[in-house]
């Protein structure tokens, strides 16, 4: 019910949240340099140019009409009655972010925040598309995402929606809540990174004839773990901000939020660092920076209502967690995804959310039922639709370079040029056929 | 008029520009990585090394007598009467910061924000002399920059001097108005750049004996698209920091500036890639990290008085722009500018100037021609003013490097040590001659 | 006197220092690919890892009992009555932040400052260690210096322990003052790095049989000066949030913090700029890094105390220390300091706060005297204690990789895999037996 409530935010408190807006593109730099590192070099300017194009892409389209379609507490939106309540299912504000005045309302660094924070979800697919997803695809998947995807699902959590009014209107909990994003920006990215996956196929020469996945290394892991760190200077900014915007806590609250960030991917590393290491006799630094950040994600959702003991066991579980995903994914469901982006952002995102409805510190009752219909609705509704949406993009623009793209690398191929072209490479070795 | 005064600011306030300051150094990182990953990897290191060097040069010179030149609104300055009007020419405060209390009145923050943005401006010039720009000429030019050219030009905008007062005394519009250094941070580094192209001269092999330019690809396309993000982050900074300072917006109005830098900077980029994509078959990596930062350049100066969608037009415009003045540049001028400084920071700077003064929300009258007169300075003062510093500097200290040091490159030759000395390089066949 | 008191913030003080918190970890993203750059490329991924890893394990083991010990004014602390005053040792607070609460009150902020800052220590070893040192003992050896070494002296410094208390108790001027940590993070952390240098010797092939060393470049002096950028933008937060939290300056005051810190790294960069173009011929990039660094090392401790005009004297002298104290250690005392840590954490530390007892503009009486009383205790207790722990550790767990490793790289060593797998190098050469 409190979550239903726009916040009365000071100067000193619009101030704060505002400057950690500011702070949220280090985090997709992060993950651009993650996914570029954990990619192949002849791939290299492909993703970090596909990922300028990525974030300019869903800024562009959110301004347009996703923050229509989202909206934020207290904006007009379509209601419909069902068994006597009133349901929320999508805004209805003009487009353009027109009438919204940009002077440190909450609903304006709402606007603000998802003006980035789109980008960041938009930015999740390139780590399982990499290096074979075409540029103009990429481009097109996210418009689909920023403008329809994020901003229905983010109506929902976010805008005063349905799944937010779960508690005002059937006594769950303070109905389903989220302050960082671990569903809308995380398991939405990482939802749609999985329906790409799945588009595009795997890597030539990932799996053998008879199945077997083979190892293809990342071109460069001192990049994947410099992204780690400025991945996690964004996500205190966004977990800080979102907590502030949307789960209405005192703006100087947001050191617990910090703290509890923070710890969460330390532990969350380690966890990696130690079951990379027990399985495979040595820590392995990609799975290590992936444990990284999927405690980050993890953190997201319950940053603002968890004590710092508990964020360490959520990023404790997600730590753990991914090291099997990454595995289960790659081994047994032939799912090539060479960033990790589903396992990183769908599964410990949705941990995340999971793990709110049980440790969370208020305890409100029937949180936790909160929490699995908004589990429930992400992988019975927005699954679905974002596999939906990019199939049909398919039709029309082919997602996955054809194979003289994949042989000449995406650089090559899309770009004309090389990322590195005064560097002696060897590539073709890790291509066995 | 308006723009004549002291912001009154409140303790958050002060806060929130402060450390919006703070992230300045960013949009610095940005431009330096940008730069070197434009250039030839045997000249990596002295780039990044120039770098640091105009940026620390910079933030001396600027301590030393820079701010005594440039002032700030309420501070002294000498007043010239003309025309029955008192016109400020030039500041008169103390060197050394002497007597400047630094407990966050506006005017040490303006003090503050500029140690570092000359640096910015410093750093523009590394860009057009890539590759062959000496380093003790890269810090003296540096310094007539930072003491003399930036606070001059810099007085007269930001300081009270006659371009912001052409408001007052003439009546046009608020005078002069250039929230975030569109002008005196970008065209005056710019400008600064076009000279040192034109000092130095094109690199060997740029130019064929019949000056057909040879395209030198940059040695890091990673390094220019991570420096783009950095540089967002940096300049949102730069922006929001600006606009409270000398336009005297309210600090939380500071949404506004942030969302039109995002968009701006997001649309360039775009329209960059359409361009090339059209001209050229293919996305070109470096047009669209030129593109983004052109975005940046653009949105500068208007960035507190323009809606979102003038923003976007901005940038559209700016990064269609810079697309065909890098060609003509090298083709049709004979300029070899490696990093593309002058496209993006002279030429999109003083697109941004201009726009303000059409475009502008408040639509106050004569606002364009106070803009047209500012870009008249910029043309028909600060260029040759910076030409002839520079000009005089290379009679005393050469500012190009001997064929020797370019053959070599400019690490082994003024460093005496590669940036990459375990990696194999094959730098010599993109030496024609 | 003053220094014993809790700040009392507003809501936009605390704001303040709550994001200046936030930019802390780009130090440590900056320190991370310096200490990377100055290293073999065959150890990056190790040393990128080894970074991350000792992040979370310092944020881990501080949180559980680091505070614990060290405290912050005010809270529970075991006293002593000595010469008829009480003294006070060590914090008695519980473990897991417990009864902490996380709202932004001063001492939530100490807490969250420390959860990063004692990370920041624990990185600088790491570049004394490189390209030798065994990732199971970096994680244990972390969780000493967090755990023990860290809080123990911080307590003294900046929990209301005996070293503050030199003022109230004798008349030493306000007592050890250290606004930014020159020697609680930097001093601690170099001499806990002297100790892994003595501890695992020098790299193999990097003296001669006669004893003369043998210069081993960095592999990438690009990242190593990118990271002198992130390093300052981090150092600003810290040394703003640590003046304010550990000074009790206004909040605003952090103007002059931060144009300090920023003169003192300018100053200590172009001094190193100068002195190795002198000694050597031309300019060192590395040794020019690490002036950089120790110029904010050295701003640290009197950063708030200071006028920008004293700043830029510490800066002078630490970049002219340290390439002498660089040199000193190399050549005559035979120690292996890969990244400079001892010369720019401890030396340039031990100078910032012996620099602050002499020049600080409030000149207390007695002030030098306390502030050697601080210094005396990080060479006679701190360096003995950190020596004698992780000589300790060493006979549990051998600090050094065998013979091997080294030859193979402790990329391939310890983590299976290196760090640029595409990219050709020719590391070999620079093992001369």
């Amino acid at each position: 019910m409190t979550s239903l409530q726009v916040p009365a935010l000071s100067e000193a408190g619009t101030a704060l949240c505002l400057v950690c807006i500011l702070l949220v593109p280090l985090s997709g730099a992060g993950l651009a340099i993650i996914n570029t590192g954990l990619g192949r070099s002849r791939s290299a300017a492909h993703s970090m140019l596909a990922s300028l194009c990525v974030v300019a892409v869903a800024a562009l389209v959110y301004f347009i009409c996703g923050f229509a379609f989202q909206g934020y507490l207290g904006r007009p939106a379509h209601i419909l009655t069902l068994a006597g309540k009133g349901w929320s299912w999508i805004a209805a504000g003009p487009l353009f972010l027109q009438g919204l005045k940009l002077d440190g309302s909450p609903d304006s660094l709402a606007a603000w925040l998802q003006i980035l924070s789109v980008g960041l979800a938009a930015l999740i697919p390139l780590g399982s598309g990499a290096d074979r997803w075409r540029l103009p695809a990429i481009c097109a998947s996210t418009a689909l995402l920023a403008g329809v995807t994020y901003p229905v699902f983010a109506h929902w959590v976010w805008g005063g929606g349905w799944l937010a009014q779960l508690g005002a209107n059937y006594g769950l909990g303070r109905g389903f809540v989220d302050a960082g994003g671990g569903s809308s920006i995380q398991a939405v990215g990482g939802l749609t990174a999985l329906s790409i996956a799945w588009i595009v196929g795997p890597r030539r020469g990932k799996y053998s004839p008879d199945g077997m996945p083979t190892a293809i290394p990342g071109h460069n892991a001192v990049q994947v773990l410099l992204g780690c760190v400025l991945t996690l200077v964004g996500w205190l900014g966004l977990n800080s901000a979102g907590a502030i915007l949307f789960t209405g806590i005192a703006p100087t609250g947001t050191v617990l939020v910090a703290v509890n960030t923070a710890l969460s991917a330390s532990v969350a590393a380690l966890a990696a660092v130690m079951i990379t290491r027990m399985r495979f006799g040595k820590p392995d630094a990609s799975l290590v920076a992936n444990g990284w950040v999927s405690g980050l994600v993890a953190s997201s959702a319950g940053c603002a209502s968890v004590t710092p003991a508990a964020a360490v066991f959520i990023g404790l579980v997600a730590g753990v967690l991914i090291t099997f995903s990454v595995e289960l994914l790659e081994a047994r469901l032939a799912v090539d995804d060479p960033g990790g982006a589903v396992s990183v952002h769908a599964a410990a995102g949705i941990w995340g959310v999971l793990a709110l409805g049980f440790v969370a510190s208020s305890g409100a009752a029937g949180q936790w039922l909160a929490q699995l219909v908004g589990i429930a609705t992400l992988l019975g509704f927005v699954l679905p639709l974002t596999y939906g949406l990019n199939w049909l993009l398919d039709r029309f623009l082919p997602q996955r370079a054809p194979l003289e793209g994949e042989r000449l690398g995406m650089d090559v191929y899309e770009l004309g040029a090389s990322a590195y072209p005064e560097f002696v490479t060897h590539t073709e070795e890790f291509i066995p056929r």
